[in-house]
């Protein structure tokens, strides 16, 4: 069983690729719908609800992690893994820079798009991971706060939509990226439009993607760990998802069933 | 001292009305940033927040308070006046019916819009209360969820925002509407555009105006009501709010300071 949590719904892209290159995995979701987004909010908090999410996925014997909101990987991957050593954890950053790497390793000077949230490109955690494995690199770092909010409308084909990519993405074209990372999990949803704006030239790199690489180097290198098994997928959110239907079909094209319960794994109180 | 609160920095545009007709009064502002938006989540949710919000405010010998926050009105402006009976309560929605049954008070046939976020719309509040006053009335209500993004990123004066406005609005501007009420605190700031594309014959109703209304009426009636006294205005966000200054700018058109603490009353255990 693979514990994902994630924001909200956006996490379903990653779930979507585990269900097609782990079929025999199951999965336990959590999406924290109760305190996204985590775009916007302090880097403090952000790590407190992950801190917390991970101890309760512990609680349930989830040994193998992913946090599939680069929002919560930007500001608490390192800091989760160095808090958890005893389960594995694994975030969307380091997989995409490895993913980087391994596609530039030549060592060329490379221009490299990264979008966001505004507190993934704030962190700057995608521009200083990627200028360690490469100084040749020029990055180019841009929020696109309005994104997720246009596509949890299900405005993915709106007019609207790709005013605002236009708006966006003019910095990144008029760079003339090679490469463009998609920094949040609900961009894999307006690729299309993506290419449609910068080009069909320009590599898109899925973070989702290289997540998928790296975890099959980790069975691989790791076949006798001991994972807890499950008959049936789990999901979980901490409030009552805005537009899940709409997000889950658009995430997997056809429509399958996801059956979710609502359960809140905090105990809030006033102090 | 009038303890306000909402969701983020919303509803510093009724902060601003309280200044201009209550100079003399000091405000105790809390903005749940950790937590926002409030208008995509449950309703279940939303009344806990605001519970646990009053319960604060109480402890610090605040007893009169506003709910600044159209959907926290929504779900719990009655709830939340049913259980603290010995404090003095004031939401957005009473004061905003009570407006309309004044000036429609000849009960005619009425064709009245509503906007706001997906929560305040989908509790219903608003067409339930001014059908209570007047059965004539014809209630159209339209939730408008990317506003409050598209205000919060600074676009008020954006295209983007024109056409989405164009988009939300069209249903209400074919229905002929006489009035609108601007169920969201956040959408006063774009209510020239609003004026753009409905006309300027149209009625807005501002809530927070009716508010300020109600409010001089109860003090009018109450002069001997004990009100904690502070020499200072209070203003504290339970994370750090998100584009602040553009907001705070916009609300109070000139520039005027407001220094902030960040203060999470919020204890928040894992289960």
């Amino acid at each position: 069983m693979i514990g994902v949590f994630d924001s909200g719904v956006g996490g379903l892209t990653v779930v979507k690729e585990i269900f097609k290159y782990f079929p025999q995995e199951k999965v336990f979701y959590f999406g924290d719908t109760l305190h996204l987004p985590y775009g916007t909010k302090s880097e403090k908090t952000i790590k407190n609800y992950s801190e917390k999410i991970v101890s309760w996925f512990q609680k349930e014997n989830i040994n193998l992690i992913i946090i599939a909101c680069n929002t919560a990987s930007s500001w608490a991957e390192e800091y989760l893994k160095n808090k958890f050593k005893d389960i594995y954890i694994f975030g969307m950053i380091e997989p995409t820079v490895k993913e980087v790497a391994r596609i530039y390793k030549d060592k060329k000077i490379k221009k490299i798009g990264v979008i966001g949230t505004s507190g993934t490109i704030k962190s700057r955690v995608y521009e200083k991971k990627l200028l360690e494995i490469n100084k040749n690199f020029k990055i180019y770092s841009k929020s696109c706060p309005l994104f997720v909010s246009l596509i949890e409308e299900g405005l993915i084909k709106d007019k609207i939509t790709k005013e605002v990519a236009l708006k966006y993405l003019k910095p990144l074209k008029e760079k003339n990226i090679d490469a463009l990372i998609l920094g949040c999990t609900h961009y894999p949803l307006i690729k299309d439009l993506i290419y449609e704006i910068l080009g069909e030239n320009i590599l898109i790199i899925n973070p989702a993607e290289a997540l998928i690489r790296e975890l099959k180097l980790f069975f691989e290198n790791n076949k006798q760990i001991k994972n807890k098994k499950e008959k049936n997928h789990k999901f979980f959110f901490s409030d009552v998802p805005y537009n899940f239907e709409k997000i889950k079909n658009f995430c997997f094209n056809k429509k399958i069933n996801i059956n979710f319960e609502i359960k809140n794994p905090f105990n809030e109180k006033i102090i």
